[in-house]
């Protein structure tokens, strides 16, 4: 995301004085119920959804995790990086390859 | 998210052969049960959380969203600028100012 | 359910002085985030599933449904013929049969 | 639930020939999206909700429960008391009162 992206979510925000609901937990549940409306896309069809709906719900779970990135004050990079390392850490490449299973079944 | 991690993400799944796993519908539901794991730190309460386990559930949500906006060929920034124009419309500011009502309600 | 099985989650949570926790809200979290910890059981196969599993956070869902109902004094059989009629209704048969439409878009 | 009101879920399934969508997979997913419109009452506050519309969105996870038990053929009291007995083991009484800790962490 740009700057400028995110300075638009930041304005929105200010403009409507909103940031009084913006708490952890309240933007927590908030990337759920837009993660939802985003699974609805597929709810009865996994290959045939409404792709301009699919962009907007995605873009709703961004915005609420624009929020809370800013109400924590977390670096979404340093968060993403930090979580890569354990990632492939917990997937070596030799067990994982091809598989979906869970880390603590391979 | 710079485009350096955005190819670690990339990289990570091509290692794996993961990509015959992301359909769009698997990864609107890994967003979702990435999305409850990260309220799960707020599940008792909402002002005691465990800011490293967030910071990883956060994290997690927003690979499976990367992963998602690959799979779709989604442009983040178009995306959500797309839906923030919607938003500023739904939500004018003199009506939606300190209120925390659906647009529908406003 | 029966009465016996309703009365053991009863028992349960007075026994662990669990009530406290119980708010509606932290409920609707929890049934959310149980429903999730179901829904990862089909995460990367619709067809491949570990039934017991399966069955576990199903009764998870159950459990904490129940704790919501009790906390809210509401009775299951009411509410749910309440929105069966209201189903019904938004679905007629002859317009909804074999179509996974919305009612929104039947 | 009552044996009748379980009989009107399942006429209103076969009476719209739904039952070809009603895939374990489709029904997790309902089931976390109706869990999500259940958290949504409780979006931006925990203590001011409309008890209504909770009702509603509650009785849609009923019915979506009550849709799964009946595709995989389970008994509900069977699989909460078998659940409850695990529960019991992992949260003994002694450790987990008045505390709402996980029981990795008791």
């Amino acid at each position: 995301m740009t700057e400028k992206t995110i300075n638009r979510i930041r304005k929105f925000t200010i403009d409507r004085d909103w940031d009084q609901f913006h708490s952890p937990a309240n933007l927590a549940k908030s990337i759920s119920i837009e993660a939802n409306e985003l699974l609805e896309c597929f709810q009865w069809s996994d290959t045939e959804y409404d792709i301009e709906h699919v962009k907007e719900e995605l873009a709703d779970v961004l915005v609420y995790c624009r929020n809370i990135l800013d109400k924590l004050g977390l670096d979404e990079d340093e968060i993403v990086n930090a979580k890569m390392s354990k990632n492939e850490q917990k997937y070596p490449v030799e067990k994982a390859k091809g598989k979906s299973d869970k880390y603590s079944k391979l």
